[in-house]
Parts: structure tokens; sequence; C-alpha cells
């Protein structure tokens, strides 16, 4: 059987991919199938030797060399001589922010998954509000309100922070067919903004249930994930953050506001991947996940206000509930026990998975018809046949960087964007067959439902989705 | 090569052993191999048939019952009819006290491994004080106290509750020898507990690590251990609770007193499988053990007294610090997440285990040399050249077992007795061929080393062994 796969344009110029890890092997075979470009110009940038061998093997041209806030600009510049070509950032440890502004600069294209900053900030910061994705997502959110248009520029185009806020539109405009209401999709922010307003939604969680595994048991003293370690174990240890919805009735005690921008979030004296709230996915029903900060907690909330600061007329709730592979359970369980960071890390790749899937979904709660998770449901067999070089959690990260670039392709001069503002139905039909089953669920559940018998917890039964009721005890 | 094992002794009468479970179908192997008794009065009380053919096959005779308050008197009277015999316990769902009694009062000889409710208890009281340890630990201690002497019934003799308090003498003989003090082993309750007083022991974890694993990814829905599921789900449901030093100098918010019996103790509002806590064990080094009560936080804190009441001269802290194999943590993870309780349950069993040990031990803090882990690191491997039908949980118990029913033989009229109460040398002695690498291990950790940066902990510096320092964020 031979496939016939679908060829979105051409890129003109260099294609320069910053990191070879998990996702950008993976994210490799994907621009070689779907563009016409000219191979010889497409350079990787990697400083870790490791990758390089299945580089060389591949023909595929890079430079040893790590970016940093002294050489991004030589380096970058001097593989963009001519003011074309694409950057496709899917490094740790260098600045999206600045990387961004220097594309836009020269004229190139440019998008990334995380909205991350230079090496050592993560853990050298004191402050911990200058720690938060709210903080690094501002700054960007700044360049734009201060550069306006210009060269396409996507930011967290990944699965999440990204295809996440494609399904986002795709759940509210499911829901508001199944409640009888009109169900086109609204021409602007505010559009969609009202909408959720309208159907009553209070808030969002990103629900996701990894369940892949190996037949090895975890070994002591390895951090074993689906994806970057790196990136895990330094979003894991930044405070935990949300987006702070309007029927919100409680403060928890050890919560911040924020003084500046769009005051869409909140974050707590808490590292994220230690704090655990009630949540709920089609496998395994009612779960725990991980209030790990992510950038669309904070976009999403944004997105979808309805007026504006910290007292708006409408803001949905919205944050992360990460449920990660067991294996990766088990290594922030010795991380956080230990106190020390894991010094082996280590990606399940898709070769040694041998069950389970990548579960990622929007979880839109409090309308009428209680909650609806809509999202994907990869699992990594099925990944195997769709692509090369990467596990489920990776195919559907890979996929979302595939979608961002062929719509900047499509929208070149579309400045500064978040996935929230760009067109939700072209990014998923390209993305689509890379995600394997995207379904919609209701369910019953609540944050209320099935708590411990016995013990008292500290819940107001008035609301059963109020954040008080969702962050565990 | 033939094995050549001691004989300890003749059991007259029948030995009836009641349940077949993990811990039952070991001990049976080592009792044939060291007592002497009349095969055809070994009876098996055991209602779940899916031990029969099992029994069958072997031989041994059994009875298809479960035993209740009702029914108790009539079935046990039925099986020793002569007023002669042991009664092996190892059974949930049975009430120790009430068969202690009875076996007293048929001049039986009795022993468990746990002081176990009738069927219901843990889930349907209401009263959390009620559901304790301690309380269930009090009436046994109110009917030794009511009715002292007599025939001998051995409370609470396993691995822990059990043989980790003969692990506390030899830790405190063994710290007495390393710190250039007389090391003769004291006389008495009161002896031992002016030594841990006199060697500046503020309190003693007991501190576990299992590391064993087979290939099979946890399956969901399934609750993996390797020893009783049902008994560590009750437990893990019951408040977490702890023997309270005198040199605690803070109180939990969450934490209630006693008001009769001994007081050594407080419990905690909350799940003991839930709560966290600080700890250290010789493979891991610092980890995260889970506060699940057990009666030997109660009865060391209690033994170890000088004074008596609420305010005595000298207490120690003590608690049990569990992390149990990785499957059942995310067990606990996945039960505590959906808030239900899984209807399938599995114990590992010794064939399919590929790695691990379990590493139990007491681990005394606060002294000069800081802390001494003191305690066996017995593998699966080991486990399976040692005795049948076994992984290395249960070996630990079981040979706690069969040294606790040689003392009971050799002191039959000693009356109610706990491990603590028992000859702690005689009875390693028995045990110790069956412990693998029994070994003391110096630590300078301590529970302020190696907090999480960045984030304010509610922690006390001027002592480090503060239990408001190991209770976990
Ligand atoms: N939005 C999403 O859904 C999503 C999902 C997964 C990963 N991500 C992000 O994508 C990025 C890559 O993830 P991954 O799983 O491939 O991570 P990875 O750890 O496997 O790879 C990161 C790569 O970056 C390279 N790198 C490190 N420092 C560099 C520097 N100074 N200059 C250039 N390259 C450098 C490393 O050598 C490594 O190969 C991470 O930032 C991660 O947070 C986003
Ligand atoms: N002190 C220790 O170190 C230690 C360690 C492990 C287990 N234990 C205790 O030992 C006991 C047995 O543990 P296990 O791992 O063998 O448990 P298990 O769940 O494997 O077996 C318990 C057995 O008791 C039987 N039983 C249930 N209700 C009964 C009734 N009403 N009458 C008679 N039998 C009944 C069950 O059918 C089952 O076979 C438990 O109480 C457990 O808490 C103590």
């Amino acid at each position: 059987m031979t496939q016939d796969y679908p060829i979105y344009g051409r890129i003109d110029g260099p294609i320069v991919m910053i990191g070879f890890g998990s996702i950008g092997k993976g994210t490799w075979p994907l621009i070689e199938r779907h563009f016409e470009y000219d191979a010889d110009r497409f350079v990787v940038v990697e400083p870790d030797k490791s990758h390089h061998n299945f580089l060389r093997q591949h023909k595929l041209n890079f430079i040893d060399v790590a970016l940093t806030a002294e050489n991004y600009r030589e380096v970058l510049g001097g593989l963009f001589p001519d003011g074309k070509g694409f950057c496709v950032n899917l490094s740790v440890d260098t600045s999206s922010l600045d990387i961004m502004k220097f594309c836009r600069e020269l004229g190139v294209l440019y998008i990334d998954t995380v909205v991350e900053p230079w090496a050592g900030y993560y853990f050298d910061t004191e402050d911990n509000a200058a720690r938060t994705n709210y903080a690094l997502r501002q700054k960007v959110r700044d360049e734009k309100a201060a550069n306006p248009g210009g060269t396409t520029a996507v930011s967290c185009c990944g699965a999440n922070p990204g295809m996440v806020s494609w399904f986002v539109k795709e759940a509210l405009l499911t829901l508001a067919r199944d409640t009888g209401r009109e169900a086109e999709a609204p021409a602007d922010r505010e559009g969609w903004a009202k909408l959720m307003q309208s159907l009553g939604v209070k808030g969002v969680h990103i629900a996701e249930r990894d369940t892949q595994a190996r037949r090895t048991p975890r070994p002591r003293g390895v951090f074993v994930n689906t994806w970057s370690v790196e990136g895990f174990i330094a979003e894991g240890f930044q405070p935990a953050e949300l987006g702070w919805g309007t029927h919100e009735t409680w403060f928890p005690e050890n919560a911040h506001r924020q003084e500046t921008g769009c005051k869409s979030a909140i974050w707590l004296e808490r590292p994220g991947a230690i704090t655990r709230v009630h949540t709920w996915c089609p496998t395994p029903g009612p779960q725990f996940g991980f209030l790990v900060t992510h950038n669309e907690a904070v976009s999403i909330s944004d997105y979808y206000t309805v007026g504006a600061g910290h007292d708006p007329e409408f803001r949905p709730t919205c944050h992360y509930a990460y449920h990660p592979a067991d294996d990766a359970v088990l290594s922030l369980h010795e991380m956080f026990g230990s106190g020390q960071q894991q010094q082996k890390h280590h990606i399940l790749t898709e070769d040694e998975i041998v069950e389970g899937i990548d579960e990622l979904g929007v979880l839109l709660f409090g309308h009428e018809k209680n909650a609806l998770w809509y999202g994907s449901r990869l699992s990594n067999e099925e990944t195997r046949d769709l692509a090369p070089y990467q596990n489920a959690t990776g195919l559907q990260v890979t996929s979302a960087v595939l979608a961002g670039m062929v719509w900047a392709l499509e929208n070149p001069q579309a400045g500064i964007v978040e996935t929230d503002e760009m067109d939700h139905a072209r990014c998923l039909e390209v993305q689509r067959p890379y995600l394997g089953p995207v379904e919609a669920h209701y369910t019953d559940w609540t944050p209320l439902k099935d708590r411990w018998e016995h013990f008292p917890e500290d819940i107001d039964e008035s609301d059963p989705w109020l954040f008080r009721n969702v962050l565990a005890s």
C-alpha cells in the first residue's frame, strides 16, 4: 500500500531546527513528508553528542553548539543569511522570546512549543513570581503588544500548550450543538469567550492520562518519562499555577495573584508536580492529576475572559491535570522523596513501549451537561504505523508543530500568535491524521464524587466544580 | 547438599491455622520443618475457595468456614477438644482479642501478627479514634492487665509489628557498643527504656523499602502488593498514627491525643497511606515513606517510656515509614485518585518477581551518631532458596511467626505478651537464618537535608529530628 501524504507548501530558505531531542527527532520526518524545501538547507542545532550519530547517518546537517544569550544572534544570523526560511525551536534552555524577536527582525518564520528561558533561569531565579509561566508568557504578550503584526512567530504550538487550545474550540462547538444551540464558530476572540460564557462553562482541565509502559521495572535513580525529562523536571519545580475563574469563591491560603499583565492566573507556593488535583479521563475515570504549570492554563483563561483585569465579567478556571506515565509518577515520588533530581534520564522509546496510550484532552466542566472531555486517545501501537522515531506523546506534539508550520506558511504576516489565536479548524485538519481516535465523552463525575469516607475534607458542597474541591487534600 | 533444620520442640495437640493467605501459606512449611507434631492434627480454617485446591493437593486438612463473632467459639472449640495445641491466627477479618481470650480459656497457645477486629470494623466504625491501632491494642493490654499470666498468647508477632521490636533492642546494643558504653542487655522493660533514653535516642522509624518487582506493567484497576492487599488497604485507610516522643515541641493541627490507656500515641485526621514522611533506608538513601498506622508505633513508644501518661520523663517518637513495592505505590495513587478501592487484588508471587529486596529495619535517630538503621535486607532471590511459597516480604513475617511459636513453646505460661516483652535474642536466633543480610548502617542524613529549594516549608531548624520536619509538606 502506498501512502499519499499531502504537501502543504514550499519553505523557501533554510529550515533551522534548534534541538533534536525527542520532539525534534519526531518532527523532522513530518517536515520531510509534508513540505517542499531544499534538503541541503535543513540544519539542526544540537549540542548533545548522543544525537550526532543519528544525524550523520541520516545525512542531516547539524552544528554542534549550545545557543546562549551571547551567541544566538551570531549563530542564527549565520544560518539565515537571506531573510528567508523557518526557525523551528524544539530545545530546552534557549530563550524563546529572544530567538523569536531575532527571527522576526530577520523576516524568518518562527515556531516553538513552550516559552522557554535561557539555561539556569528555572532554578537560579529566587523570586517565585518570576519563575511562573505567567511571567514568561506575559513578556511574549508584551512584545506582541509593543510590536504588532510583522513576520509570523507561533508561540507554544505543541500538544499542550498548543493542540489543546484547538480542542477547547471544538469542544465548545460540540457542547453548543449537543445543547441545542447554534453551533457556528465565532469570528473573533470576544465571540469565543462569550460562547464559553453563554454555555455556562466554569472551567477547563487539560486532562491527560498517559498509560504507556515498558516491561522493565523502573530502575532506581533514573527519571523515566515519555518526553523531555529535563523539561518536565523544570516545569514540575515551577510553582503550581492556574487560570483563575470568576466562579471561584475561595482563595487558597498559599496562593498569589499577579499584579501586572492580563491577570488571568494565580500561583501557589508549592511545586506543581507534587500538587494533586481530582480530575477525569475516559480510560481511568476519576484520577489524580498533577497541577503542573503550563502556558495554556494562563492563555486559555486569558483568551476566554469577558471583561478584563482582576474582576472581569467572566473568566474560566483553567489548569493542567496531568497523570504522566506510571514510570514518571514513580520518578516524581522518588525525586521529591529524596530531595534530589535523578542524574540519569530516560525517555521511553516507541520500540520498548509494550502498551498504552496518551489520552490528552480538555475537560470542560460546570455546564448543563456537567462535564465534557474532548481529546486524542493515541496509542503507541498506532503511532508506530503513523510516523517514525516517536511515541504517542511525541506524535501529539510533533503533529501540532506541523500544523503550526502549515498555518504560519499560509499566514506569514500574522505577527506573534498563540494557538488560541490561530484557525483551529485548519490546524486540526492538518493534525488530525496523526491523533488516533479524537473523541468527545460526557461524564457525570464531579470532584465531589467518591471522596474519602471517615475524614473531613476542606470542601464546599454548594458547587462541585470549585477549585477548592478539585484540589486534593 | 542436604539441609539440616533444627527441630525446636514438639507441639502436642492440634495446630489450627486460621487463614491460608500469603502469610499462612508461607508459615506452613516453616512449621513443618521446625516442629514435631501430629500431621493429622494440622487443620486450616480458610473460607476462600481459591486456596482449597492447594490445601487438598498437599493433603492438608481444612475447614471451609469464615470465623465470625457468632461461630468462633463453636468452630474453634470443636477443633481444640482437649485443651492442648496451638492456634496460629494469620487471617484478616477475625477478632484477635476474642480468639486469643478463648484460646487462653481452653489452655491453647496462641499467636497472631496483628490486632485484627471482626469483619466490617475498619470501614463501618464512624469514630476515627476507635479505628486507631491504639484503641485495638489497648483492649489487648487491658485484657492482659485484667487477667495476668496464664497460657501464653503472643500478640502481633510478624515482621512489623514483631521482628522490628527485636531489632530495636539489637540496634540499641549496637549503638551502646559503638559509642563506647557498656553493652549488656538490660533485664527488664525499665532497663531498656533507660538505655534508650541514656543513648539520646529521640525516636524510631520503622523504615522499610520494598523494591520487589515483576516484568508486567501494573494493570489498571488492580491493587498489587507483596502481602495482603486487604490488610494494607484496611490499615492504609485507618488514621495515620504515631508514638509521640517527649522531644516534640510542635503539635500537628489535625492531631488528637488519646484520653485513656497508656497514652503513648497520637493520631491524625488523615489516612495513613496518603500521608508522607521523610525517611531513610540503605538502598535508596532518603525517600518518602507512608505514615501507615501500625501496632509497633504504639507499643514501642509505650515500652520505652520512662515515667507515664501524657507527660513522662522520656518517650521516643515511633512510627512506620513505609515505601511499599512500586506497584503498591501506584496502586495507592490510583485508589486515592479514583476514590474507589480496586476490585481486583494481586499479591506478587516469588515466581513472577524478577528483582528486588524487602529492606525492613528500624532507624534510631537523634543520638550522638545521628541515625542508625538496623534491619533485614532480604532479596526475593535468596528467599526462593530459603523456603517455598513466599516472597521476601512473606518470609520476614513467617519466620517471625516461627520464632514466636518457638518462644511460646518454651514459655507456655507467660500470659499475653507483645514482642517487645519477649526474649529478643532467642527469637532472633531462631529467625535469623531466614532474614538474609541483617545489617547496621549509620547515616548522616536528617529530615532537614535536601529540602526543596524555592518553596517555604513549615520546618524547625533547631532540631532536625522533630516530627514537624519528618512530616512531608
Ligand atoms: N507543548 C508541548 O506539548 C510540548 C511537549 C513536549 C515537549 N515540549 C517542549 O519541547 C522541547 C523539547 O522537548 P523534548 O522532549 O524534545 O526534549 P529533550 O530533552 O528530549 O530535547 C531537548 C534538546 O534540546 C537540546 N538543547 C539543550 N540546550 C540547548 C541549547 N542551549 N541550544 C540548542 N539546543 C539545546 C538538547 O541537547 C536536547 O537534544 C522542550 O522545551 C519541551 O518542554 C513541549
Ligand atoms: N505483622 C506483620 O508483619 C504482618 C505482615 C503481613 C501480614 N500481616 C497480617 O497477617 C494477616 C494475613 O496476611 P496475608 O498477607 O496472608 O493476607 P491474605 O489477604 O493473603 O490472607 C488472609 C486470609 O484470611 C482469610 N480470611 C478472611 N476472613 C476470614 C475469616 N473470617 N475467618 C478465617 N479466615 C479468614 C482469607 O480467606 C485469606 O486467605 C493479615 O491480618 C495481615 O495484616 C502481618
